[in-house]
C-alpha cells in the first residue's frame, strides 16, 4: 500500500470546517434528519481512521475519513457544476467501490437523489429505468459502460484506480476547483428531512420495475437501527462483499435496485472501517476475516454456507459477527457459523428491500436459548422477529379484501403462532411512495400500511415468523404446506449443503412439493451417480419430520442452485425446470 | 424477595398488544418520535426480564419489564381519569422510586407533561414552581410532603410500598379499573412529535428558577444518543444512585429541576434493567457492583472518588462504565477507575442539564492514548470532546456583542486549543424554549445558538475543552485564570481527595486563587495540626506545574467540600466563606 497516494483534490485544507450551510430561519430546538451528518461527525472525530479499504483490486486504494469527505465534498460540487438541481436524480452503475461509497453521500450533499441501478440487468432494463428515473447524470463503472451505450443522458466513468488520469478522479478534481475552497459550509443543506434521498429500482416477477422512493429522515433511523441492531461501534469493521453495498436491499432478480441505509449506516453513525469486494470471492473474504480485522458482515444463507465451507475457515483471531439476511439460517448453518467462532444474527428485510431502507426486523435471543438444543434453538432464530428500534411496530394481519384497497382498517390475527396472515409495516423506515406510479403505492399502502407479501404467524410475545411468500406455498391435497418450512427439515439432512422447494403440479393432489437439493462436497461422492437412492433417503428423512402433504414428490440433485448476486436462491428459475418436467 | 407480589392492578392480561392508538391520517412512512415506543417495545420483546430492582429499602420491589408497562398503563389512565388532559402538566417530588420511573413514561402515555420538582428545594421555592408551572396534579413521595403543604393542587402520595393500600397503588389500580381493559391501544399517541415531554426547573444563581421545555422528538433522539455513546444493550444494568433519576441533569444547587433523558434512554432504547437507590450510599452501590451485575453508572468526580475509595471497593466480576458527568475526572481519577477495572467515559452537560436533554458531548478516546502517559491520557480525556450522534455539531463563538442579541451571525474562534470563546449549541437535541419566559429565551438563543456561558478552547479536530463557567475565570494580574486548569494540577498533589479553586480578591492583583482542599484519609492524619505546612506544601507544587498567576495564594483545608445531591461542588457557598475572610 505505500505505493498509494490519494490525488491532489482528495486531500483536504488544515481544520477544514466539517459543517453545511445553516438553513435560514430553522428552529434552534431542530435540525432534518439527514444521515450525512454521520460521515460528517465520523471525519471531525476521526480524521485519520480507516474509512475504506478498497484492496482486492489491481490498484488498491485506502482512504481515511478526512479524505473520503473531502472527496465526498468534490464529489457534491462537481454535480452542482455539471448543472445538478437540489432533487434531481443522479444514477449509479457500479460494483462496490469507491465511487459508489462516494456518490451514497455526495450525491445527497448536492441535495440530489441518489438512483443505484443492478449492474446485473439487461440494457433494455437499464434503459427503461434511465427513461422513467428521468436521471440527470450517471456515474458509471467502466466494466458497466455497455449497460448505457447510447444513451444520451450525460456519462462520468470511473476505472476504479483513484489515481489521476482516471476520468471519475478528475471529476471530483475539477468539482474541488469549482468550490473555491468554499468547503462544507459552501453546501446547502436540505432543509426539509422528508426530502427525497434514494431512488432504487425493483420489480415483482411481473411488470415493470418500479422505483421505490425513501426519505432522508427514513435513512437517517434506519442508520441508526442497524448500528444499534449490530452493536457496531467505532472500533468494527464492514466488509462489504461483492454487490453488497449496491445491492444488498434489492436483490438484482427482482429488478435493479440498490440502496443504502447498511452502507449509510456505515460511514454515518460511528466511523467504522469498509472493506469493499467487487465481487464474492471466499478467498478474500477469509483473507480479511483473519487478516483485516473484519468485525461484521452480512450475507444470504447461502453465502454464509459458502463462507464456513471454505478450505480456509477457521476461527478468526477476532470476534465476527454475520448478519444473516434473505432467508432464515438452517440450524446446520447456526451450528456451522457457531463452530467457526462467528455470531449469527437473523435479520428480515423485504423482498422489495428498499421499501423498508434493508432489515426492519430482528431476531432477538433469550438468554434462556442457551439451555435448548440446536434444534429447538434453531427453530427460534428461524423467527424474523421483532421490528428494529426506530421502526414502528410489525403486524400480521387478515388479507384485506378487494374492495378494502382504498382503506382498511386492518383486521391483526391472534397471538397464537398459528393463524397465518400478511407482514404489514408502517412508519419512519417504509419508503415513501413508488415514484410516478399512485397506484402502485395507492395498492401497497392499503389500510395504511405497507403490504409485504409475506405470509406469517405471529406468536404471543409479538414475535412473527414467516411461513412463506404468498406465491411460494404449495397447495397439497388442499392443505397449505409452507416451502420454506419443508427446506427447514430436509436441510437438516447430513449431506445437503442447500436445498430448495417449489410446487409442482399433481394430477391427483392438484400440487407437491419438488426438492432440489446440492450434496455437501464431502458426501457428493458417496451418492455419485445413485441419485435416485439419494431421494429416497431424503424422502425418509423428510417423513420423519413432516406431515405427509408436505413431504417431497421429487427429489432432484443439482451441482448448485440458481441463484441472484446476492446469493438468493431463485425460485423462479427452479419453476421454469418444473414447468418443462 | 420471595415475599414481594406486584399488585393484581399491576398484571397485565395475557397476549396484551402493547400499542398505542392509530394516529388518524398520518401518513403511512411517518410515525412520530416518541420516547415512550422504547418501552413498549421492551416489554413485547422481553417480557419477563427484570426491568426495576428498587431493593435497599424496607419493602423492596422487582419488577418485570411487562408488568412495569402495566403499571405505566395504569398511570396513564388514572391521570386521565383524574382530568388530566394532553398537554397538561403533572408534577412529581421523589426520589429514585418506582414511581417516578413509572412516571416518566405514564404521564407521557397520557400525552401530558411530566414536571419533576427537585427534593432538595425549600417550601418557598416549591411553591413558586407549582404556580408557575401551572401543574394540575402532583405525585409525591411520603418522605417529601412537606414541600407541598398548604397546596390546593390535588396530590397523590406515594409511601413506596409496591403493596397493595399503599394510596399511589390505589390511583394505579383504580386506573386499571378504568381502563375497562382497553388496554394501550385505549390510549391515544401524541400526534406531534414536537409537543411538550418534560418541563423541569432550573434556575441560575441569580433571580428565579426557569423552567426548561423540552419535546418528544428531543427526548428520543437523547434517548439513542446516550444507549449509543454508552455502548449500553439489552444485557446491561444501570445503577441510579441517590437523586440520579431525578435530578441528575439538573444540579438542585442551581434550581428546582430534574429531567428524564438518561432515564429515558434506560427504558427506552434497550430493555435494561434499572437499579434505583433512594440515596447515594457506597455499601448498596458496591453490592450492587459485586452482586447484581451493574454494568453502567453516571456520576460527578466527587461520587466517583468516594466510589473507588470506599473500603470495599475492589475488581468488579463484570465490566463496568462509569460515565464521568458534571466536571472532568482528573488523572488521579481516572488512573484510580482503571486499576478498580472501571472504565472511565467523560460526557458533559450543561449546569441547567436540561437544556440538553443531559449531556451532548463526550470525549471520544483514540487508540493512540494508550502510548501516553496517564498525565498526558488525562489532559486529553479531561476535554469535553464531541457532540453526540444526533446532537448537531457544537460550537465555541467569540462572545455576542450586546445588540447582536437579536440574531447572530455567531463567528467561530479559531481552531487553535488557545483562543477562548463560549460554547454555543442547536438543534434537535436542545430544549424548546423556557415556559412562559420570552425574554429569557430569546436572549439565550441569541444568533440561533443556545449560549452555554461556559467558556472553551476548541482544538483543530473539533474537540472542545472548556476553561471555565465565565463567572469562574479569576482574573489574577490581568491575566485569566482558569480554576478548572488550576484544579486538575492541585487535584495531582498525592495527599489531595477532591480541591475546589474559587476567586478571593486581592489588593494588588484584583483576584488571587483561593484552594479550598479534602485531604485523602489515608494521609489526614500525617497533615493534623498542621494545616498552614500543608498549604506550603501545595503552593511548592503549584509553582511547579502553573504560571505564577495562577498559583493558588491561599489554601485552606476542610473536612469536606458543599455539594449539590449530585455531588457538584457547590462554589456559590464557597465563595460565601471567601466573602467573610
Amino acid at each position: 500500500m505505500a505505493t498509494f497516494i490519494a490525488t491532489p483534490a482528495s486531500i483536504p485544507p488544515q481544520n477544514a470546517l466539517l459543517r453545511l450551510q445553516d438553513i435560514p430561519n430553522a428552529p434552534p430546538n431542530w435540525h432534518p434528519l439527514n444521515p450525512l451528518s454521520f460521515i460528517l461527525r465520523a471525519a471531525q472525530i476521526y480524521p485519520e481512521k480507516v474509512a475504506l479499504v478498497h484492496t482486492d483490486v489491481q490498484q488498491p486504494v485506502i482512504y481515511t475519513f478526512s479524505v473520503w469527505a473531502q472527496r465526498i465534498q468534490n464529489l457534491a460540487y462537481a454535480l452542482i457544476k455539471a448543472g445538478i438541481r437540489p432533487g434531481d436524480h443522479v444514477g449509479v452503475i457500479a460494483p462496490n467501490s469507491p465511487m459508489i461509497a462516494d456518490a451514497h453521500h455526495g450525491v445527497l450533499a448536492a441535495r440530489a437523489v441518489i438512483t443505484p441501478i443492478n449492474t446485473r440487468l439487461k440494457h433494455s432494463e437499464v434503459e427503461y429505468i434511465l427513461g422513467h428515473s428521468q436521471c440527470r447524470l450517471l456515474l458509471v463503472d467502466y466494466e458497466y459502460l455497455h449497460l448505457v451505450a447510447g444513451t444520451k443522458i450525460p456519462v462520468i466513468v470511473t476505472n476504479d484506480t483513484g489515481r489521476a488520469g482516471d476520468p471519475y478522479e478528475d471529476f471530483l478534481a475539477d468539482g474541488r476547483r469549482f468550490s473555491k475552497e468554499k468547503g462544507w459550509p459552501g453546501l446547502e443543506a436540505e432543509p426539509d428531512e422528508n426530502a427525497a434521498a434514494v431512488l432504487c429500482y425493483t420489480s415483482g416477477t411481473t411488470g415493470r420495475p418500479k422505483g421505490v422512493l425513501t426519505t432522508l429522515r427514513g435513512s437517517y433511523l434506519a442508520a441508526v437501527a442497524n448500528a444499534f441492531e449490530g452493536q457496531m461501534n467505532r472500533h468494527s469493521t464492514y466488509l462489504w462483499y461483492e454487490h453488497s453495498i449496491v445491492s444488498y436491499y434489492c436483490p438484482p432478480n427482482l429488478g435493479p435496485d440498490r440502496i443504502l441505509p447498511m452502507f449509510h449506516a456505515a460511514g454515518w453513525t460511528f466511523p467504522w472501517t469498509n472493506v469493499t469486494l467487487r465481487t464474492v470471492n471466499y478467498t478474500h473474504i477469509w483473507n480479511h476475516f483473519l487478516h483485516s480485522g473484519v468485525t461484521h458482515y452480512c450475507a444470504a444463507p447461502t453465502v454464509q454456507i459458502g463462507i464456513v465451507n471454505d478450505p480456509q475457515a477457521r476461527r478468526p483471531p477476532q470476534p465476527i459477527t454475520a448478519i444473516i439476511a434473505g432467508a432464515a439460517p438452517t440450524a446446520h448453518l447456526i451450528a456451522e457459523l457457531e463452530k467457526t467462532g462467528i455470531k449469527p444474527v437473523h435479520v428480515y428485510g423485504l423482498t422489495e428491500v428498499g421499501v423498508t431502507y434493508g432489515p426492519f426486523t430482528r431476531n432477538y435471543d433469550d438468554p434462556s436459548w442457551a439451555n435448548l438444543s440446536l434444534e429447538e434453538r434453531a427453530r427460534l432464530m428461524a423467527r424474523q422477529g421483532h421490528a428494529f428500534a426506530t421502526a414502528e411496530e410489525v403486524r400480521v394481519v387478515y388479507p384485506v379484501e378487494g374492495d378494502a384497497v382504498s382503506n382498511g382498517p386492518l383486521k391483526d390475527v391472534p397471538r397464537d403462532g398459528k393463524t397465518v396472515g400478511e407482514i404489514v409495516t408502517r412508519g419512519n423506515i417504509v419508503m415513501k411512495q413508488y415514484f410516478r406510479d399512485l397506484e402502485a403505492t395507492k395498492k401497497a399502502f392499503a389500510g395504511g400500511s405497507f403490504h409485504t407479501g409475506d405470509l406469517a404467524v405471529i406468536h404471543p410475545n409479538g414475535s412473527v415468523a414467516i411461513m412463506d411468500r404468498s406465491k411460494d406455498i404449495i397447495i397439497s391435497g388442499g392443505e397449505n404446506a409452507s416451502s420454506l418450512a419443508i427446506e427447514q427439515e430436509l436441510a437438516s439432512h447430513p449431506h445437503v449443503l442447500e436445498v430448495s422447494v417449489v410446487a409442482r403440479s399433481h394430477i391427483r393432489w392438484g400440487e407437491r412439493p419438488m426438492a432440489f437439493v446440492v450434496l455437501h462436497p464431502q458426501h457428493a461422492a458417496k451418492w455419485k451417480g445413485r441419485h435416485h437412492e439419494f431421494g429416497q433417503d431424503m424422502k425418509e428423512h423428510a417423513k420423519k419430520r413432516l406431515p405427509g402433504f408436505a413431504c417431497p414428490e421429487w427429489v432432484e440433485v443439482m451441482p448448485e442452485l440458481p441463484k441472484t448476486s446476492t446469493g438468493k436462491i431463485l425460485k423462479t428459475e427452479l419453476r421454469k425446470i418444473v414447468a418443462k418436467l
